[in-house]
């Protein structure tokens, strides 16, 4: 069994963490850190017989701990910080903060707005995103986890984008309301967003800084937030450099995912959340409008998102199948 | 007081109008017409006091009613096989029914499925969305009603397009449910549609017919289930003929709209539906990514995409003030 | 036309009051009080032509405004340290805090935790209930608007306990989240709310205080947290002295309501917030099961549970119809 | 590894059931049945990559299949026409059916309106209530699997009438939408549901007549229609025989429980389905107002109240431990 360590509990993400690796068949949770509860009973946080550890301890980089895997579950702008004394750890680590994401130092300081106390580490560190950088992860001892925004749109566009078919793409994207997290804010209060809906940082979401990266072509990225807990889609709109028909298109999808258990590629049907939700899948539907190539991508932004991503990366990381103890069907209610 | 009778009081729509026509101050409903409960008491669809006819009737195009003003808010596929007979009357008529949105025969029956029955009416009957079309409904005795995301979609747009700055659009559209109706089908189910975000008609959704006619302009249309039941947002991405700063921007959308009482301009604003629900205005929200221009706009698809508007044609059509018994503020929860 | 004022237009029931105010046919709203908004333009609040006063002003119970009414929309615990300068005012006041509420200041002082600033107003002004205290409301000067659970449970049960039939009642009172307001705490946001259900104040909701004073009846008062923005619906379960039969029970709520324009008592019907939400009415559904009565009734809580009620309160003070601008439709969706 | 057939995937709770199945370590899931579907692959419900059977079959009571577990989630008035043929039957069997939950014959046919085919067969099935029954269902080849509110209030107020102590039982029942299932029925629209509160079948729900059988105390039954999807509260407010205090109170049920993995028993805290959504768990909130006992029950009406309690029963019937591949951990988002 792996031992395994949460730091962070208590947001949305940490929380869905501790759910699945529960249910790991190899995994045996040793340790939970967080700094808010520090000292306090998990019974404060976890109702019922939860079988997890008894108290919430403070994580310290210069600590050792006897663990095999560690995962950072924590807000941007912490594991810059440390990241590079746990470079020396006997433990493996992810980390789902952004402060890895990037390679690029001047694209993280201009969207995160902070300078970034470890640049030389950013381009070190692979972006775990198991359908592209499979063998990066494999050989890593530390894995960034990627935005939820980001792995849904880059999954969805990857393909035509590698291709060298994307002259220009918008990349309209809808996502529901647990990406922002407990924060107390109005614009988080549920009589704010119940039955309405609204368009948000247009011009400055982080998680673009991760397209620019990893599509590399013309694009404009635009976040909406839904009346919904859980829940990405992206509708990108892509103009290709030269006509590509609904044929074509399929083939170049299902061959570039066929060995990904994880993404569907699919036409001819509604493209829904419905199915993903639960799962750590991502579905991708495919069609064309007025030569327009439209792609929707689908996926839990806690689960494919996050968590369940964190826990491919893992599987990926220690030799174990991709998929063990992730979700394959999606919650229909 | 104008004698006003509605048809259809048991759909989203027709429950919707009367509720606003009950509070419109020079208005006093005498008539509703219902096939499904004809003869019934109106307390059968109506709580408490109403104040309501007592009677549901079924309306008949060869009778005679001694009133001002008809609503029919009814299926499309319904007023086209009577309405040459409504001319010759002595009422004025708003049809919500999409039957008369269109002057092109050929793109009625090849978006409606059906044989239209009076094409050359199709032609002479106004498009009713007054801030466009103001002078024809002024001095119309019948007027078509637009669709909700073709009232949204327009006004968002219609100022690029006229000014021929419009190169390509991406209309990404967003509806709340109530535009689904009480038909019964299990993509209309609270556990199919609740939590849940999906894609639906992305190559035939009707309402594009009347894109065509009125942007006139390259597009993709592609509209998306929302679980909320009110509301639309459609966030269109401008591809522009030649660069347009925001300054410009805003300054050919306000000089556009200026004497437009239920459209905002508005930039540097969240884009939201949140304001717009339980009004009849449209609120557009303009920004600029990478060179392309987006243009997002909101309303109420009950009432500034249907009910309100209808209103809004009535008062047209009998010279009352345009705004009349319409509501201005939204409604915060 | 009434010149109205109302103090707290930034909560949601100052805001559906001025909502309301608006199409009320006798009022022009002339000022415009917040604290939090000193100065500002209303524009930072309204979208859209909204018609209002231009600015906001703070309100001062030592200045004297050119108004014939005033509605404090504020919290509990403000008003009653300066209602006794209002009493000498030419303007009349609805107070929708909490603060005169009750009569008894012991009462008060335990479930307010406060101590009363103006005990001796606390008799003087009546409990504004129009359709129980219509001739007190009628002859003040200065009326109290209810709690929106104290509403919709007195009316639901006063009947039976005014004929003395009541030897318990338990109340479970479930309520939609627009109660809470816009106070910032975890327990209000989407995430928290949506999707669950919960108790809460179980043994200490100020709204019982309410219920001692008017119900005057051993009882149980249990408030629920329904994952919806309005709406209250109290389950009454009502152990009586003496048997009583389901037609006899129906005609003891038809005769003590049937002048009331807003109270509808049905039997044999589902009892449902939906044909109540977005009108001034309370719906009470009767029926028995193993004895035991069962009464059901339902309200809108930001309607004839805050605004919508106070200007009914209005209305009768100033001598106008009770229901004069106050919607008899439900809102459908 | 069990060989385990699911009769009825297509229904909410088949399909939870699938999932649920899917991540348990002693479970292979070789047959699905569907009578809808016979002959389609599994994939025209199931997307991506699921690792089920590849095609529908129809069950049949006649053939034989080589599995050593059958569940039926099927709607009642079904499986008492063949259940006597699945005694002899190599394989154990579920049902999730309301068919054999009854012990009383003329209480089956007076809630269920049927004749009953297998009366003798009623007795001899015993009620899958492990917390209750856990020899009995160990003992037994066939389980009937019970109603969730059934489960969730037989299990919130049981201690308490084992005991003596009740004189009289008000049960407000709160569920979420799924348990009405996937029927097409107008009540069922997600514009007729979401935003409203209602009570219904006030006097004739069918799972009242496990209360009866199981309670057997004098009470009044009356569920409640939240716009959520899933998970149920009893609010439960008892008269009892003799007075009880809190401590008095919370040792009884502690005691009573202190063996039962999915029984979380708590006082001073929110009573909430928030904490148990997800999970089979039933958590159990105590207080007492004046002298009534208040028992808040809570649980996921699709796992403890179906699936997953069927799967507990699955567990103990083949000698597993009873929480092998069942969630503890609710999901908070």
């Amino acid at each position: 069994m792996l031992r395994v360590a949460v730091v962070g509990a208590t947001g949305y993400t940490g929380y869905e963490l501790l759910r699945l690796l529960q249910h790991h068949p190899a995994v045996a949770i040793t340790e939970l850190f967080s700094t808010q509860l520090e000292g306090e009973p998990t019974d404060t946080l976890f109702s019922g017989q939860h079988k997890l550890p008894k108290t919430f301890k403070t994580f310290s980089a210069d600590e050792d701990y006897d663990i095999d895997f560690l995962f950072l579950a924590v807000p941007h702008a912490t594991t810059h910080e440390y990241m590079h004394k746990l470079e020396k750890k006997s433990y493996r680590v992810i980390d789902l903060s952004a402060d890895f994401r990037l390679n690029d130092t001047e694209l993280y300081e201009r969207y995160y707005q902070i300078k970034h106390a470890n640049p030389q580490l950013l381009q070190k560190i692979p972006y775990g995103l198991p359908e592209l950088y499979f063998d990066a992860i494999k050989h890593s001892r530390i894995v960034a986890n990627p935005g939820c925004y980001s792995t849904t749109a880059i999954l969805g566009l990857y393909p035509l984008c590698e291709a060298g078919l994307v002259e220009h793409v918008v990349i309209d994207a809808k996502s529901g309301v647990s990406g922002a997290g407990k924060t107390l804010k109005k614009s988080s209060l549920y009589c704010e967003v119940n039955e309405h809906l609204s368009a948000y940082a247009t011009n400055n979401h982080r998680h673009q800084a991760e397209l620019i990266e990893h599509l590399n072509v013309p694009h404009v990225f635009s976040p909406h937030l839904i009346p919904m807990m859980r829940g990405i889609l992206c509708s990108s709109y892509v103009q290709t450099k030269t006509k590509i028909n609904i044929d074509e298109l399929v083939a170049l999808y299902s061959d570039f995912y066929k060995e990904c258990t994880f993404v569907t590629v699919q036409t001819g049907k509604l493209a829904t959340t419905q199915s993903v939700i639960g799962s750590n899948r991502v579905e991708i539907t495919l069609c064309i409008q007025n030569d327009a190539v439209i792609v929707f991508s689908a996926s839990d932004n806690l689960i494919k998102g996050a968590a369940g991503q964190a826990i491919q990366n893992m599987n990926i990381m220690v030799g174990l199948n991709e998929d063990l103890g992730l979700p394959l069907l999606g919650q229909a209610v």
